[in-house]
């Protein structure tokens, strides 16, 4: 497949930090906190200082936050090379005069130079897991594992005229059959089935996508309900879309949908019932005048909500602090209630949330057994002007809306770190952008 | 008034870029661009490299993207103190229980150290002026001159029991009668008149007030239908706030409404026919679940829009950029037209709308005779990843919906460098960090 092989040996280590955010469901806020790294990259304790267990292991004193890597659900990375194309035209026009011609010319290495570039801007973000669907995944798993970012991939499925839906659907398969499920150092990459939509395909590929998937215990990540209009005509057979996975079997298994702005209460029930994840764009179906989800209908009915960017030709940073923003937004403003979704809670959304959306419990908090992905902010910029010596929920609220990215600047997965003071140890950053540039220039030609 | 004088001799200037934004109302891209500033600080020049008038002026050549600074139309700027307090409590309850009881300790000093704090803080984001509304306007006008900024600034008329509102109007007269309605070197500072609202206070305030500001030519800042309820006894009384306004003689005036989220078709008809500005909020409106503006039908009729970062006790972080993409974000989903507000649309009204709503034509864009306001935005960041040799449209939605502040760099105002490589070269951040954590810390306690 293709897949580049990175391993540095990794030992054991020690990091402090005045203000650790294990993101467990209470949202704690540690005081002297201490996190402890083992050998394969797991984390074996995080908590307060004065309870940590001894060890010799060499210890990283930080000056600012530490808090679990981001979980972006949706996102399509590779589009960085697409940004701000077609500027702000009409939906349909934007896809059919700028997206699509474009995306004809785009080929594999392309989709690698946009990969890395979009991995890169997520880990100097803080996003150290990103839900990928996009074509040539082989490439994005190959940019993935040269930034040392961790992803759950899937080439898009697509049943348009000319597209042979059943060979993507089997190459995924074959891929899982050779490689694994998850493969990579710090089983970095996930392998997933990414059907488009229920518009863009025949029940029979939901199906078949659906028993593949079943078989081998993958994610199926899957577009639904983002625009009021696309999905009519199932709709029309099957009362809603969510009704149509049921019906396919697609809610049976593991199941991702993104955007699901418009659902009915019987739809959220569904999505409940069948332990559903759901991928909340609030930045996406805002530009694109999508509409607002039914963000706290889904979290009343505990179904599990993560936050994603969607590609960067409609969103466009792949900047996942700004849709913590945005979900508290929207949610107060839909439901008219100023504690509608608090700091804490969006935190969550972002981290601990966006993991259990996408079946994982193995990143997303900074508990024991995870993978030792996290983030450290220097709380040296405006938003902490004042001191990290404020109650919790002002530390909170001063993270979550005043800092976001600004101050993300050193970021480690698998307890490897990947980005230092802001900048890649593995990615020359200027390489990348002329890499990204010259396909760019390629495609916009 | 114990206001610190700042002047350092300027003298004529050019400078150039790849990219340069006048912000004209077409909102226009020249690429290989110059600005030309005389010895006063005013702009004589901007525009195309090639017609450029000869000069013998030091060049200096900058490598990203000039544009007008920002204009704040809204804020309270030295509540950076009280940022986050409070945290995600209920509207009355965070008023009662958090933000007045800490609103009472403050003293003067505090307020020069929040002013300077934040004065600091939209500087680094690329604004040059804000519209202030808070005690002690004096300290205000000294942080303002101290930083190098720009400020429009008014102390707030309240008519609380014990409180003597005809002293607060009187005090404004006395200053602007005393230094003039605009000083400071590059007239830096405006003084207005700040009623804080028609639900505060007495109509004889407003009346009083009215008279004031228009002999004196004095712009009247006002808070207007921010929340769905505040105003009930005033809209029982005289149908709608802006009629109360009209009928004590503030529209006749220079006047800015800040928020108006609640106005019916007849109350933005009579903003239109009397030339109200606009002071639009969206982040402080949804954070507090105060409603979304009607600002599609503000533009249509022709009101002056300008944007506002409201306080940063409840914003958080006083970065225009943020109300640029969600102004566009919530016109789109309110309208739900993904074309509502366009990339250079929502530009505008952070630039040249801002300068309009507060009735100012000497900032806000770069033109011959306006102030030499400018801001240099860095494009080696992963927004201009693929490269400035894009189509304009693109170039425009690659800077307002993925590069925001990140990468502001410099900043001059009138002429003068206040903001160099991301620093003041006037005060130093460490130290008004310090002064601002010793008086939120007093405040908390």
């Amino acid at each position: 497949m293709g897949v580049a092989q990175w391993f540095d040996g990794l030992m054991s280590s020690r990091y402090t930090a005045p203000v650790v955010l294990p993101c467990d469901p209470a949202c704690t806020v540690v005081r002297d906190g201490v996190l402890d790294v083992d050998d394969s990259g797991r984390i074996t304790y995080c908590g307060p200082a004065a309870q940590a267990p001894a060890t010799s292991a060499p210890v990283t004193a930080l000056t600012g936050i530490l808090l679990p890597g981001l979980v972006n659900t949706h996102a399509h990375s590779p589009m960085t090379l697409l940004r701000g194309m077609g500027g702000d035209l009409p939906l349909l026009r934007w896809l059919n005069e700028i997206i699509w011609p474009a995306e004809a010319k785009l080929r594999a290495e392309d989709v690698r130079a946009g990969m890395v570039l979009g991995s890169l801007e997520m880990l100097s973000h803080g996003v150290t897991t990103s839900a990928e669907m996009y074509f040539h995944p082989e490439e994005m798993a190959d940019a993935v594992l040269a930034t040392g970012a961790r992803a759950v991939l899937g080439g898009p499925i697509i049943g348009l005229p000319g597209i042979d839906w059943h060979a993507m659907v089997r190459s995924t398969e074959r891929w899982i059959d050779t490689d694994g499920l998850r493969f990579g150092p710090g089983e970095r990459i996930e392998l997933s089935f990414a059907p488009h939509s229920a518009y863009m395909l025949p029940t029979e590929a939901l199906r078949l996508t659906a028993e593949a998937a079943a078989a081998r215990g993958a994610l199926v990540q899957i577009h639904v309900a983002e625009a009021a209009d696309e999905d009519q005509e199932q709709r029309a057979e099957y009362g809603s879309v969510p009704r149509l996975l049921g019906e396919v079997g697609l809610l049976d298994g593991r199941l991702l949908a993104a955007h699901a702005v418009h659902l009915s209460d019987e739809d959220i029930q569904l999505f409940a019932r069948h332990g559903v994840g759901v991928a909340h764009c609030p930045g996406s179906n805002g530009k694109l005048a999508s509409g607002i989800a039914r963000l706290a209908d889904l979290r009343a009915a505990a179904v599990a909500v993560g936050l994603g960017t969607d590609g960067p030709a409609s969103n466009d940073d792949l900047d996942l602090w700004e849709e913590i923003q945005l979900a508290a937004l929207l949610a107060r403003l839909s439901t008219k209630d100023s504690t509608a979704l608090d700091a804490p809670s969006a935190l969550l959304m972002a981290t601990r949330g966006g993991a259990e959306a996408l079946g994982r419990d193995d990143i997303g908090a900074l508990e024991p057994g995870r993978w030792a992905d996290f983030v450290h902010i220097e709380t040296d910029g405006f938003a902490f002007a004042t001191g990290l010596d404020v109650p919790d929920p002002q530390l909170l609220s001063n993270l979550v809306w005043a800092a976001g990215s600004r101050r993300v600047r050193d970021v480690w997965v698998a307890g490897e770190q990947v980005l230092a003071d802001g900048e890649s140890p593995r990615v020359d950053r200027e390489k990348a952008y002329a890499a990204a540039s010259e396909s760019a220039a390629r495609i916009r030609a």
